[in-house]
């Protein structure tokens, strides 16, 4: 951090100090008498002094209306929750992009994510036939097909295994989905917020495939959940043996509903669709299993416009299951608007579903230069990563980029290489470099450059 | 992770499998056909077929109620709720600890808590006159005495400084506190839930100090907060320009009411009371304050047993902010007992003000023998850091326990130890080694050996 002053503006604020500065550990028993006092001397003066002068120099500290009053009782709340002056932080749907609210999307309120962790009532949510309401005294899960041993688990059998938390992001594939054609939706919480970053707990995968034996023809598994519309997608055993958890925590309780109460997948970096929620069974198939989930819907429709790969067009990409490196400023944001001109600290997150972020680079200039982003905190595999730069805004219109790098060297491209690759009928996979204008407003739009 | 097999015993349910092993995308439609047609069958045999023999060979896929029929509206909680499966997972008050419930202590039900992150609505909670419900529009944070620039600082100003996001542990250093003379309370959450661990969003305090300019013989800062208790305390200038940080958001979203919303001071590692919660003013002062909370509370009362310490007897340590290598089994727990004998995973949670955490041992025979506990997951900074050890019950009695030890090598002490060194006049600071006797029965009962 540099030495120059970060909010030199709030020293006008300074002629309250005094009135702030007395220490008040009983101000309920010294405030009315000391109040009466000065009123008395007030009366007794000849002198005309203002009720402000008074107040400036002699009044009580100015102590706030909390805190004059006992609070609420410790444990009114055994289960806490916000602030109710947090009531607009919550998860939103668009309500033009789905048919009906069964199957939706709730997004992530992004701009007022901090940190790595999503707290669970605001992980964004994609169910394709609503969210069950699960016992889980009667939920089962079953592992059978090319298997020795078939096995049917209770809850509690699954938590007997040895367990691990990971901290790790979920992405839907259809994030920024509405971006194809050019900007939608002018809010961070719509153009990215289906994605979010819990600690997850559970069961490594290959512990259970290990109790059920998997047969050498056994190379895929259909993994099927218990909602209504058994959502189900097929899993490569490379990923399944790897680092695929069965998971029933979510930092540090129980799942939600909506994130699969009380038993879900986690595959680790890969489309949130495959991460199967309200698991209940798992086949081990020598072949994928071609669900609607994995055929009609999450592929990718080509139609590129480099001519070298014009033989892709009307062809799909099927099985696209990595989530690339990508990245999104959260601030400033249409959301967050810069209110004046000054030193601001620019801020946003990074993942990619390959390992580790490497690095983020940020553009003012819409791309045409760019600067290495501080990463900050924790840099783990396959989780949100934060990073920040320092700007100086002089309200000019800029154009803010961030490109993120992960450590396998892919980078995040731009929207004329995604759309020269694959054209702009591609639904999932979008993960274009986002540009935010800031316009000499301080607003902030969403634009395509 | 061994071959032998976890779940043996559940294989016996595996008569279960092939009436769940149909796929079942379209149940509604083809379960009720195939039923019927069962029935039929069974009416025109003249051959006695059991109920249960049908079920088991030909009826249609045990499909559950809830996957039956669409499940909730996605968002139908726009910030999402645990279910109502989960309704006894809360925090607890002892009703006997405290005079009322408006200076009183929610405990954190440890036994249900996976990983490092305790969710917020779940975070111990410890007010000295409840819960103040403050604007955080009205909110100020003052910066004054022996500084420079007194400021006045609102929580937009202070969102605009560098931020960084960090998982800590805060423990009330009265956290088994009940214990002293003995055990008193049944029940991990009240044995050890005033502890908790969250991704804190703050900013580093020395960049606001640095923001007011602290004079040479600026020493200590006096904290106080504004609830109606003005709860305060005096913080040394090395530990505030070191990782103090002034935090307003909690595992991603803002800070709750009952941790401070909309700031609190955080001091990682030391008692919880110096995070001061509901952060209204700190003053730059030469000397400590010595708040009533830092003289008549929060003070360490001697009575060794040790002879040669009988110059201490009467005495208590002030100061005594680092909370000590500490730690806990969460399973087995009286909350947790083992159902049946077996193969299980023994895992709780260990923690140093310190630093990190270097190992943890597990004894099975009162503190005999010991054996050193594997580490799972991120061993982080002044963190919360699980451990495990596989264990096979055979239905003996187990006098079980763990002993932490910090990177700088601090090894938690006995309660033969703690009460030579103190006495049982103490009441903060119990970071004795905890004992769970597990009973033939399975059930677990503290004891303290």
């Amino acid at each position: 951090m540099t030495d120059k002053k970060w909010v030199a503006e709030v020293n006008e604020k300074n002629q309250e100090t005094k009135a702030l500065s007395t220490k008040i550990p009983h101000q309920e028993t010294q405030a009315p008498e000391r109040r009466k006092f000065l009123k008395q001397a007030a009366a007794l003066s000849t002198a005309v002094v203002s009720a402000s002068a008074i107040a400036a120099e002699n009044l009580p500290p100015n102590v706030p209306d909390w805190q004059k009053t006992l609070g609420s009782p410790v444990n009114t709340n055994p289960y806490g929750l916000p602030s109710k002056y947090e009531a607009d932080v919550v998860r939103r749907r668009v309500p033009w992009l789905t048919a009906d609210s069964i199957a939706s999307v709730g997004f992530t309120p992004l701009a007022e994510i901090n940190g790595i962790i999503t707290p669970n009532g605001l992980a964004f949510e994609r169910d394709h036939a609503g969210v069950p309401a699960i016992d889980p005294n009667q939920h089962r899960l079953m592992i059978h097909g090319l298997v020795k041993n078939p096995i049917i688990l209770t809850m509690q059998d699954i938590k007997r295994f040895p367990t691990v938390s990971r901290i790790h992001f979920i992405e839907c594939p259809a994030n920024s989905a509405m971006e194809w054609k050019g900007p939608q939706v002018g809010r961070l919480q719509f153009t990215h917020g289906m994605t979010s970053c819990c600690e997850w707990t559970g069961v490594p995968l290959k512990y259970l495939l290990d109790e059920a034996g998997v047969k050498p023809e056994g190379k895929w598994l259909y993994a099927e959940g218990a909602d209504a519309a058994s959502m189900s997608r097929s899993i490569p055993m490379h990923k399944a043996l790897d680092d695929t958890l069965v998971v029933f925590g979510q930092n540090g309780e129980a799942l939600r509903p909506e994130q699969g109460y009380p038993l879900r997948l986690l595959t680790p970096g890969w489309e949130g669709n495959t991460s199967i929620k309200w698991l209940r069974r798992l086949e081990v198939t020598s072949e994928p299993s071609y669900q609607r989930e994995e055929t009609s819907k999450y592929t990718d429709l080509l139609n590129p416009k480099d001519p070298d790969k014009s033989n892709l067009i009307g062809k799909a990409y099927m099985f696209s299951w990595i989530m690339e490196a990508k990245s999104v400023i959260t601030f400033p944001c249409p959301e967050k608007p810069l209110k004046k001109q000054g030193k601001y600290v620019m801020n946003g997150l990074a993942w990619t579903g390959s390992g580790k972020i490497k690095y983020v680079d940020i553009s003012l200039d819409g791309g045409i230069n760019w600067k290495q982003a501080e990463l900050n905190g924790l840099v783990l595999d396959k989780c949100w990563t934060r990073f920040s730069l320092e700007f100086d805004w002089k309200g000019e219109e800029l154009l803010i980029q961030s490109r993120a790098t992960g450590e396998d060297g892919y980078v995040q491209p731009t929207y004329a290489q995604l759309r020269k690759a694959r054209g702009v009928t591609s639904i999932y996979h979008n993960n274009a470099i986002h540009t935010w204008k800031i316009n000499k407003s301080g607003e902030v739009e969403s634009v395509q450059i």
